[in-house]
């Protein structure tokens, strides 16, 4: 079966990129000397968690417990499940970890973790935690240096639950806009997760795990002395975010969404495509770079260059195709029918909106059919 | 089972508020003489269609060839599939057709014509389609004077196929800022359809259905004259881009995501929220409209009203809500696991997030779980 032979939109996965993703990371990983624990939100599906686990001890981090579920299934056994925890998610926690589940929460303040240890308590179940440190000001987490907070939380655990280390996201990155700039984003990172860790071991606690990440941190970083684990995702495919901060190439960019041209708007200069926001998500992620790349970047059916053409708006089910610079399209060359292909803003929230990927490998054959999964609980 | 008792996020559907938006709409269209072809987009969920298809004659109207087939099977048998045909999707309508619906396709130039005609001539399935009238230069369509075209287009149509009528969607309407913008917007739309109508007519082609509608046309509407069939989804839920359109008030809404209070940046005036993006989608509909809601306006769990908050960012598993006009909030007045609920900008997208509807009826009670499908083949 090929790519002419299916019905759009589809989500279109090349694996050969998909595992030269990988094998960048890991190389970068073992050179740095750090353990991975690939973070599996972005592919949500259990062959890609294969490739990107591979080499490694199987650690895993997920974005719900749903994917604790799944990959817990597939056989991966010591998850993180890195969102602070909410206590309607205790029970669903508890019931992995009594299933043979190391199940690793994360939490920032005194009353998330009571709550955790009032659970174990009353379960019996003592859930490991990490305390979430922000080290970059960026969403969540303790100060690094707010050593009274560290303790008071380290306190509460003690009492009923189990504290495994500290864990940061250097998710401020995503807005530096040089190499420089982001290895001093991941210096901040690093010495902010381990001057929490050093707080916590001068106040007599344990921290065996230091844990830090994102891919262009990871990517960039120096030096990672004092981290244990990385965590990172969106390497795996990539994508025009990853690509305006300098990060890949956007010939390095794993998935796309194949698409038809439906009809055209001659005298506007636009082509009609069947993928609309349902099929390529709203994420405007290039919005604030240099390149806005619009809903995403358009490439022939198998990848290839075209002339430089964005999908300029999105309905549910139809994006409007023109070039990016307005100009005057001749779109006799795109007849109803063609098939092209949309290169995503942001990889995870693009394939979020699909239930499979179709796998190619360099070629327009598909080779195999990866199912996704969505939800939470 | 209360909403207290369920994992967040959940999308949370109160029936009672839908059923006051369907019986609105239902009203309007007896009002205004034509028939409801509801579009079934939005909810994506047979117990919806079924409430918004009662006391109607059945017809839908759908966005993927997917919601087709699930309508399909629960009983749905006029269905128009409402974006222009791609060819690779042929052979699907094909088997719904032999399967017993009756699969109405849309189109707007000659080679799609040819295409489904040739198709036709191949399989023996004549499929009907309706042209698709670009009434108000919004996005698809054959210009409504353009007889020439409409014409080539029913002659193609003639040799394989048949020519059901005309349709347009007039979805520039959700630029109109005031009733009398959308009024005249709405006979704008009518105008349209019918003039090209009359084309084809004029041209020796019978043209027996005249399909129109947006929420926001149909809502505002005064005249339908020579229209058949109003087309017409958001309604059902409403959302936060139709109350900055004075089609409807927040209190309207009958969809939120329930979400839960996980940390605090007490300095910064943030609740760090589990509704991210994923959650409540990257739709930003609000952005252009007087009142920017974020990525959402911030209800208590029961839906009532609270302060000016919103979701001012979105990460993917991580919503920080703020005041909308940046000043201080006490934080401490929504305790790490408050529950709240946010209203989304767009129901189509928020709800495409979730894989089911928590239903409430006017309380904390849960009445029902329904589910929702997406995905297109």
């Amino acid at each position: 079966m090929r790519l002419t032979d299916i019905e759009t939109p589809a989500l279109v996965l090349d694996a050969a990129k998909m595992r030269a993703n990988i094998d960048r990371m890991n190389a970068t990983a073992r050179r740095l000397g750090v353990a991975l624990r690939p973070h599996l939100k972005t592919g949500k599906s259990v062959e890609v968690a294969r490739a990107m686990t591979e080499g490694w001890s199987g650690a895993v981090t997920v974005s719900t417990l749903k994917e604790a579920d799944e990959f817990f299934a597939a056989g991966c056994r010591d998850i993180l499940y890195a969102v602070g925890i909410a206590s309607n998610k205790l029970a669903h926690a508890a019931r992995l970890t009594q299933a043979g589940a190391q199940l690793t929460l994360i939490l920032d303040s005194v009353a998330a973790a009571e709550a955790v240890a009032a659970f174990g308590r009353e379960t019996g179940v003592r859930l490991p935690v990490l305390i979430e440190i922000d080290s970059d000001g960026h969403r969540a987490g303790v100060q690094p240096d707010d050593a009274a907070t560290l303790d008071a939380i380290a306190r509460a655990l003690a009492n009923g639950a189990e504290l495994a280390g500290v864990m940061t996201h250097g998710g401020g990155s995503y807005n530096s806009t040089s190499a420089d700039g982001i290895a001093a984003h991941a210096e901040m990172e690093r010495a902010g997760a381990v001057r929490a860790a050093e707080h916590l071991r001068a106040a007599g606690h344990a921290c065996p795990t230091v844990s830090v990440g994102s891919t262009p941190t990871a990517l960039f970083a120096r030096d990672l002395a004092g981290v244990t684990e990385l965590r990172v995702g969106v390497y795996v495919f990539f994508d025009l975010v990853m690509a305006g901060l300098g990060v890949c190439a956007p010939e390095d960019i794993a998935v796309g969404v194949l698409t038809s041209v439906i009809g055209h708007q001659a005298e506007r200069g636009q082509l009609i495509v069947d993928a609309g926001w349902m099929a390529l998500s709203r994420d405007r992620g290039t919005q604030g770079q240099v390149l806005d790349q619009g809903y995403g970047l358009v490439r022939d059916a198998e990848g290839g260059s075209l002339d430089d053409l964005v999908v300029v708006a999105a309905n549910q089910e139809h994006g409007i195709v023109a070039r990016r610079d307005g100009g005057p399209l001749d779109v006799a060359r795109f007849p109803v029918g063609t098939l092209l292909r949309v290169l995503p803003n942001h990889a995870c929230a693009t394939a979020a909106q699909h239930g499979a990927y179709r796998v190619v490998d360099g070629s327009d054959e598909i080779t195999g059919t990866w199912p996704r999964f969505g939800g939470w609980s």
